[in-house]
């Protein structure tokens, strides 16, 4: 019996940190509670003593940090798989359910590391395809969802002349009658081009292509063909494991802008869910986004000036051989946070443009000209 | 241009319902951002009149219940859509980012319904996959995770013999190198046919199928070709879109287990993310899930009676042409507790048997015989 149920493990092991609200003594429980929920889910008395002994989460640390306790627990590689949908039920799968209770950061080892491509492009391959290397970059944002197809594309057009680097949709324009998705890619593309053309500078369009897998693969090939330059894909409601699909499909070769919507609901509670740090950098940089994005701290959205310094460093910090991703300065943000964003951020971010830009008095094109002077933009 | 702008709607408008934390004043501010996040998410100022009229989403009601507000927002169809990943973006894509909004309620209206499939069995399907008509279904798991195949299939053996009506995989069985899921199911079919012809009593098994989408369908494939007779997937892992994927396949027939891991983030905290009664009853059985596996109330997970009162209604409430699903009674659910569940949740439910069996002093086959007993089962 005993050769049947012995499990052969490497002896390898990743390890995870999580946030514990309550006493030491809870803290504690609740530490050994994630040890085996992530695990084997199940009382001692049922478990071998080989699975007992290399398959259960085992507490590492366990420290007080701040208001909360922090225990670092350890699992065995293979659980934590090679694909999002694994590495997520590892770190959070059970203890998702239970309360207060927050991953605050993973630790891979980097022979672990080694079978996760990451980001295709990263920042470095980004700014290559734009040809932009010495301030951050500016998305412009297609919007409002109601538009017609024609209508986003004059706006596309507008917002190129402007100068920006990149174009997305908003996140509500998915394929709806009133504007499908195949028409708003070709006339949006034909509309870039053209003030490309103009402008002599380069700008990559990111339509929205989230859908069922096999619908989001056929908008990507669709963008690709179209000379799109980009895909903006939400994980929250496509999976983190989608955007790793399309990183590593042979077939498509566009940077991957990820989109916070439905992911909200794993950061707003700073003592659940998962950490912004991992969330909006660690968890899609696995994954190979390009650029991630997220609500700014100081827009209304509940993420502090500490999480957003958290992505931005989770986005650039050495890691294996994965490519640096881009953070984000976004929602709702103006000129007037340039500056700043630019000292908190460095050149490394991609600003992305508030519709604050349709409301400039000389129009979208001078609005945008504005906001790309202040990026640092050259004369042209 | 207003022809190039105007938006052709069809007038039809779905609704959500929020609670929302805050006094009268912001919890009103806060309902007129979702109405705003939802749709145009843009300053009136650039929204042409006919979008600001028609997409704009529309507070219908709002009034105090208990502790918070309640604000029910209608939204056209049109960005409902007819998939879960539009869906999920329409009701709380943005606003999941915003603190103190919970989403508690969805209506559609029946003839928006009925462009969604839902349970392809539900619950009378799946008793007439079994051949149990008039008492609580039990669905037995095979964990902890590190036994081999072999031992697991020794194990689902004991289960059916014991007289379950399903067993399911632990979430944790993935496709590991000590116990790969084609063998996994191989072996465990093998076992619980060998128990059936000898009980006389069907049993269905679920194994654990999440994974990217293509290694998903292919697992579903082999569960199917093998004769699992089910499968178990994590909606949170692979999004609800892939439940929906796997119950409109033209080319599967088993009935879909669905599995909270990673969901919990959304319902642990009272005050933000999905209500219990939509994450894990309208959600589900919109996508089609035939049976929706949560942590019952009372064992130690932050889920309220009302809460599991409020699943076990959405699982049944007519709606539209959808099948109803069944709500479980899972989360370390002991003999003590069968009594209480039945006249909880009557006889629809499968009660999802806790590894306390594997500690039965008599052995697993007569825990699982004494726990069929206390919820009906006839002698044989």
């Amino acid at each position: 019996m005993m050769d049947e149920t012995m499990l052969s493990l490497s002896g390898v092991r990743f390890s995870v940190r999580y946030a514990i609200v309550g006493s030491e003594c809870e803290a504690q429980a609740a530490a050994r509670l994630v040890a085996i929920d992530q695990t084997v889910e199940a009382p001692d008395e049922i478990i071998p003593a080989a699975i007992c002994e290399h398959m259960l989460g085992r507490i590492e640390e366990f420290e007080k940090q701040g208001a909360r306790y922090q225990a670092t627990i350890s699992f065995p590689v293979e659980l934590l798989g090679t694909d999002c949908v694994a590495l997520l039920l590892s770190i959070f799968g059970i203890s998702s359910l239970r309360a207060g209770i927050q991953v605050i950061e993973m630790t891979i080892p980097e022979r672990v590391l080694a079978v996760w491509q990451g980001p295709r492009f990263g920042s470095p391959g980004l700014r290559e395809r734009i040809g932009v290397f010495d301030r951050p970059l500016v998305c412009g944002v297609l919007k409002p969802v109601g538009l017609s197809a024609t209508a986003l594309a004059n706006l596309a057009y507008q917002l190129a002349v402007g100068g920006v680097d990149l174009i997305k949709d908003d996140q509500a324009l998915v394929d709806q009658a009133f504007c499908r998705f195949e028409e708003r890619v070709t006339r949006c593309v034909e509309a870039i081009g053209r003030a490309a053309r103009e402008t002599g500078h380069r700008c990559l369009y990111a339509p929205h292509i989230s859908a069922g897998w096999d619908t989001m693969r056929r908008r990507a090939v669709c963008a690709q063909s179209a000379g799109a330059g980009a895909v903006l894909v939400c994980p929250g409601l496509c999976s983190f494991e989608a955007v790793r699909s399309l990183a590593v499909d042979p077939d498509l070769r566009l940077p991957i802008l990820g989109h916070p919507a439905l992911l909200g609901t794993y950061s707003v509670t700073a003592t659940a869910g998962i950490a912004p740090s991992v969330l909006f950098g660690q968890l899609p940089r696995l994954a190979g986004a390009d650029v991630m994005i997220y609500p700014n701290y100081g827009v209304g959205f509940p993420i502090e000036r500490d999480d957003c310094a958290g992505i931005r460093d989770a986005c650039r910090r050495p890691w294996g051989d994965l490519k640096p991703m881009f953070p984000t300065a976004a929602g709702r943000m103006g000129m007037d946070r340039v500056e700043e964003m630019r000292s908190f951020y460095g050149q490394d971010v991609v600003f992305i443009l508030g519709s604050s830009v349709q409301r400039h008095p000389q129009g979208i094109r001078a609005g945008c000209r504005a906001f790309m002077k202040a990026v640092g933009q050259k004369d042209r």
